[in-house]
């Protein structure tokens, strides 16, 4: 068995022996620069620990992870330009550094690159293992869209955010996990089941990014602190708030500020004078709930199912 | 055996059939819009005809036919965003009616929309059927790519030309016959024919589009006469007589001109001068004749083949 740090450094090799074509270089240069800005490569990890839950062999589900990083590398490319974000991973952007034409064909180009890695799966999985690729990608394009429409909308609910956040982020979770498990030779309830596991720990992943936040260690959340707050990000803290404060501090959460950090600290106070930290807490310990049980009732040994356990105290522990 | 004609209409019935989800319906809705907006329905009529000669049931071919026309959809929703072009078929492009973010994530969803229609051909011919899939759209974005990158090069070769349009248009057509040829049971050798005769039909056809953009009938044409002209695109007509004529007749070819009509009428003169129609048509013939000796090493009885010369004659007898 290994540990999620071998298999990340698997990963990492992996993604350095990737060939593309030299030409068009403006094409395919994007490519190599989004793939080498590095992560946690949490997504591909899963999938190969889906796979070892298994199988003794989770090598053979590597086409599979470098499908879903190049695919989860491609919505970053897609998802920076509708963002309009200039910087990703401390770094210029695609489309602020190649152009916004360049940065849409080569995310396209992506999206066919996880395609034929996808292809190279034995064939006697390959059916499903595309009816799953597909259905995930189409959620997290769905998600996207969710995330862009709610910019602009005032009634959003917390039902809708979290369906929002389902597609957007864990969907693509509870995919990984599910390839790695056909891959591995999963019957169809495992790897439902462990598709359930991935969607729960993904919802639970993003409400935990969501008080990270506004909550973590400004010396380690590599971000600023409160850039949700700044931004008026409609997250499950802000709606929590939305929906409980008095009528008469409705201007304090949604106003204008003479500065961010007046901004941040006034929003920060009116969530701790709500409990809304606590309340995303419970929400997320209910979706971590919901993954466990999941994983609970996989039928491989428990001691296949250390690793996946070990990852997520790790993504659950973690400060930025 | 089916006519053209009547594999155009099979193809209409499947696309007004189709069923995409309701919601969010800004991702959906460009998507029927596109899909919808019509054309000849050249690529997908070209699977189940590539299908059909090997097969006498062309419908085992029809989520490939739909694949086919749903990626050369997404390419026509991205491609018109790069070209900040309004229009589409004379109609409001994606871009203008739903804005830049959401076509391009609609032409997302379209690509894996694409891959769901694939995904449901028959699992013997899975694997082979996706690798030509993967490697057509790759050369398509390759193509796509180069077409950008010679909007700004002064030092396009007449090869190079050759090569952008091969990738861009003709290497989609080819794809499309080799696909339709796997399905309907062609073996590798024949199926392989099929693309050449494909892939070089399509660039005949490109260079005929050329010849048509200058020389059309004005009455029959459907769009401007000279728009390629106006629009200073460096076409195979363009390039030959920038090889050829004098340094001194350089700023007629590339200059500013008063009034568009001026310089149509200076530019095509020019043209006329030197002939470049006439060796436009010579290399177009030389493409033809290249696609006429593919069909006609094709192991199938030649009655087969008699579609497909019907749909030729009318692709290169077309004024518009």
């Amino acid at each position: 068995m290994h540990s999620p740090t071998e298999l990340q450094k698997i990963i990492e090799d992996a993604i350095l022996k990737l060939a593309y074509p030299s030409k068009p270089a403006d094409l395919y240069e994007p490519i190599k620069y989004i793939m080498s800005l590095g992560g946690k490569r949490i997504r591909p990890v899963i999938v190969l620990m889906a796979t070892e839950l298994f199988s003794d062999d989770p090598l053979k589900a590597i086409d599979v992870a470098l499908a879903i990083e190049t695919f989860h590398n491609f919505t970053l490319v897609h998802d920076d330009i509708m963002d309009n974000a200039p910087l990703r991973r401390g770094k210029q952007t695609v489309h602020e550094k190649w152009g916004v034409n360049n940065a849409i064909l080569s995310g396209d180009v992506m999206m066919v690159e996880s395609n034929k890695h996808l292809s190279k799966v034995d064939v006697s999985v390959l059916k499903p293992v595309l009816d799953t690729f597909n259905q995930t990608a189409q959620g997290v394009c769905e998600g996207q869209q969710l995330d862009m429409e709610f910019e602009t909308r005032d009634n959003v609910s917390i039902a809708e955010y979290i369906e929002m956040i389902r597609l957007k982020t864990a969907v693509l979770l509870g995919g990984a996990m599910k390839l790695g498990a056909i891959v591995g030779g999963a019957d169809e309830k495992d790897a439902n089941l462990l598709y359930e596991f991935g969607e729960n720990l993904g919802v639970a992943f993003q409400l935990q990014d969501d008080i990270l936040d506004v909550y973590g260690d400004p010396e380690k959340f590599g971000k600023q602190v409160g850039g949700d707050i700044i931004s008026n990000k409609k997250t499950f803290l802000h709606l929590t708030a939305k929906a409980l404060v008095k009528p008469e501090e409705l201007p304090a959460l949604l106003g204008d500020y003479e500065n961010t950090e007046a901004k941040v600290k006034a929003v920060t106070e009116l969530y701790n004078n709500y409990q809304v930290k606590e309340q995303a807490n419970l929400e997320m310990e209910k979706y971590l709930a919901k993954a466990y049980q999941a994983l609970d009732e996989i039928t491989v040994p428990e001691t296949r199912k250390e690793h996946l356990r070990q990852l997520v105290k790790q993504i659950m522990e973690r400060e930025n």
